[in-house]
């Protein structure tokens, strides 16, 4: 997330000149929906309360708000996304924070010791770009980016991260090296920040050892930064939990009362069929940009994006395929860069390269603002 | 911060079962100023505020509230106790977030090298027993903890942490190695957590090149993990941003809207000589149960406690002594262990010896409930 990169785009007319930012995934698409709910979802909070460090301390996760966790295993419930349990909640400051107190749960022992080389931290490519990045920027000596899952050969300790649908491309996954390997040398992650219903098919509950999810993709609360680990074993949901105590001492407690009205609220209203379904109105947003988008790239030969299997949804019970959060966009001359061709029409994107790819494809949010989005169709209606 | 031994503390009787958890230095003694203040402070947020991850794409702290730095700026002008006229805000997650931003920002390249050898990372003992843990509980080759910098006579690169008032013992700081050394090879960061009126005489605005403050300690809302850098130097700000981007992806929203609130209500208040000046009635408490403390401890020659010199503070315009966060006291036995002596009367301190110092002494906090205070004195006067 390239911060100053970001300047331009808050009132945007279709001038030439505007900027649209398409690098990161802002989930600004859904503030139609919680602008419409109105009071409902705000949330009061006095001057008195949540001075305390602590949250509650008969928790493993002592800074977790009890109301969180149980909104948390209610939304599983009735979304049927995740089997949550036999699995301790760990609340992390957006999933991001989490993925760190993953890797130190793995790797490092609570004697302070440190192994003998750094374990590999793996994904297949293409990949989400964080992930060398947030692995890589403290130079640890517990763990170092292995880069793709793929080509993965080193002996020794692993850690694969898999993320369904993937970041950046949508398609869904299961561990690479796993199944080359065997279980013994190597732990997975689970990345399942886009496993709702407004992006793809719920086919069944996940059933994995750690996994990730967060707020900011499943609600749009980006600005919020709350994420949570699902965990099964004791020890690495507390080896998480101390990560967290000595990175930031625990998670805003403002954000988790927040996030806990909000996710209650789309619990409340996935059990309707009305327009206060929360996942239903995400769905028919993204399915009508997913529509547009294919439609103006298949005017001609120039790009293509990938393309999803139908699949029965146990939450909606239909038929549906996936509609991302980023549309991987390729170049069909190979050799062509995407993100520069597109930063000269004014379209910032974010270069496959930077996902263990290529450079004749791009990312592109679908998650943005309404008019940014339609002046994007606009211009690259004019590309072709 | 352990949190598994802090379970006991909730309701508290006098029975001598009851655990007294003095180890952290949780800031509930404020919580009665907030219940007068009443729905004055109250925050309302709507569902479809700040979704964003993004509060102000113009600023280099691109994830910092507006409304939040206006009310840090304020209240530096209002109490005088730092020039920050000239200098950048960075937001963080709580003042430890910004700890290892700092570090990071001091000690890595945008290319990410590596240094030859990972900078010391110094502060004179007694020192804040969470800067080892944070410096070293990732086993970064960016930096290492390098101990006392009393005795630290390494060659090289360091940072020099001085906490002022310090952590534990309240002591009024300067810098020790560039008195020595001269400003060349090192950086000192400057921790004023405690650099408020109901803490310490304010003597002069403070104006170094790195200032951390907090939230937790200056208005006791810990829960929200808001802190906050003074930081002059541009590319060191920016630096510290791109850590807390990669790191947690910017800062709460909802806390650091609650935070100008409470910022601001200070203000406000400072500006009055009624009840509703917060820092009047929090040096009131604390001298009250520093003079409660002193009047035990006296009793009998088995304990002593640091001496602070009168000041005036040019706040309260009034001669003034320190009343600190926490007491350092000694066991005047030098051979004593006074965690273990005090734990025996299910009292919870934190040892010296976690400090850089001694067994014989312990770190106990002042900022309890009154409940747990009471109980705490009771027992010491027991044990004498």
């Amino acid at each position: 997330m390239p911060a100053r990169e970001n300047g331009a785009i808050t009132n945007l007319s279709s001038s030439s000149d505007t900027l649209i930012n398409l690098d990161h995934g802002d989930p600004i698409v859904f503030e139609s929906f919680w602008k419409k709910m109105g009071e409902k979802c705000s949330v009061v909070i006095s001057g008195s309360q949540s001075l305390s460090y602590f949250a509650n301390t008969k928790n493993l996760c002592w800074f977790l708000e009890p109301e969180l966790e149980e909104e948390i295993r209610r939304l599983h419930r009735v979304v049927g996304n995740a089997a949550a349990e036999d699995h301790y909640v760990v609340v992390g400051t957006g999933s991001t924070q989490l993925v760190q107190a993953v890797l130190f749960a793995l790797c490092s022992s609570a004697s302070g010791e440190t192994p003998p080389e750094p374990v590999s931290v793996v994904a297949a490519a293409p990949y989400y770009s964080c992930y060398p990045e947030v692995t890589d920027f403290l130079s640890s000596k517990l763990y170092k980016w292995g880069g793709d899952a793929q080509s993965f050969d080193k002996k020794g300790p692993y850690i694969e991260f898999v993320t369904s649908p993937n970041n950046p491309d949508g398609s869904i996954r299961e561990s690479i090296i796993v199944k080359k390997r065997g279980e013994e040398e190597g732990k997975v992650v689970h990345d399942l920040a886009y496993y709702w219903p407004h992006y793809t098919p719920i086919t069944s509950p996940a059933r994995f050892d750690i996994m990730l999810f967060t707020v900011s993709k499943c609600t749009g609360h980006a600005g919020s930064r709350i994420g949570w680990a699902l965990v099964k074993d004791k020890y690495v949901a507390t080896r998480m939990t101390k990560f967290i105590e000595v990175n930031t001492i625990g998670v805003s407690k403002e954000s988790q009362l927040r996030a806990s009205k909000i996710l209650g609220a789309i619990s409340d209203g996935s059990l309707q069929s009305s327009s206060n379904n929360f996942f239903e109105y995400g769905r028919l947003l993204m399915e009508e940009r997913w529509e547009k988008l294919r439609q103006v790239v298949g005017r001609s030969n120039i790009f293509s994006l990938p393309k999803y299997p139908q699949e029965h949804c146990l939450f909606t019970g239909k038929l549906s395929e996936t509609h991302a959060a980023f549309a991987w966009m390729k170049h069909n001359m190979a050799t062509e860069d995407l993100e520069k061709l597109l930063r000269g029409k004014k379209i910032l994107s974010r270069s496959g390269s930077r996902f263990g790819s290529d450079q004749s494809y791009v990312r592109l949010s679908m998650l943005g603002r309404e008019d940014e989005f339609k002046l994007f169709l606009e211009r690259l209606t004019a590309i072709q």
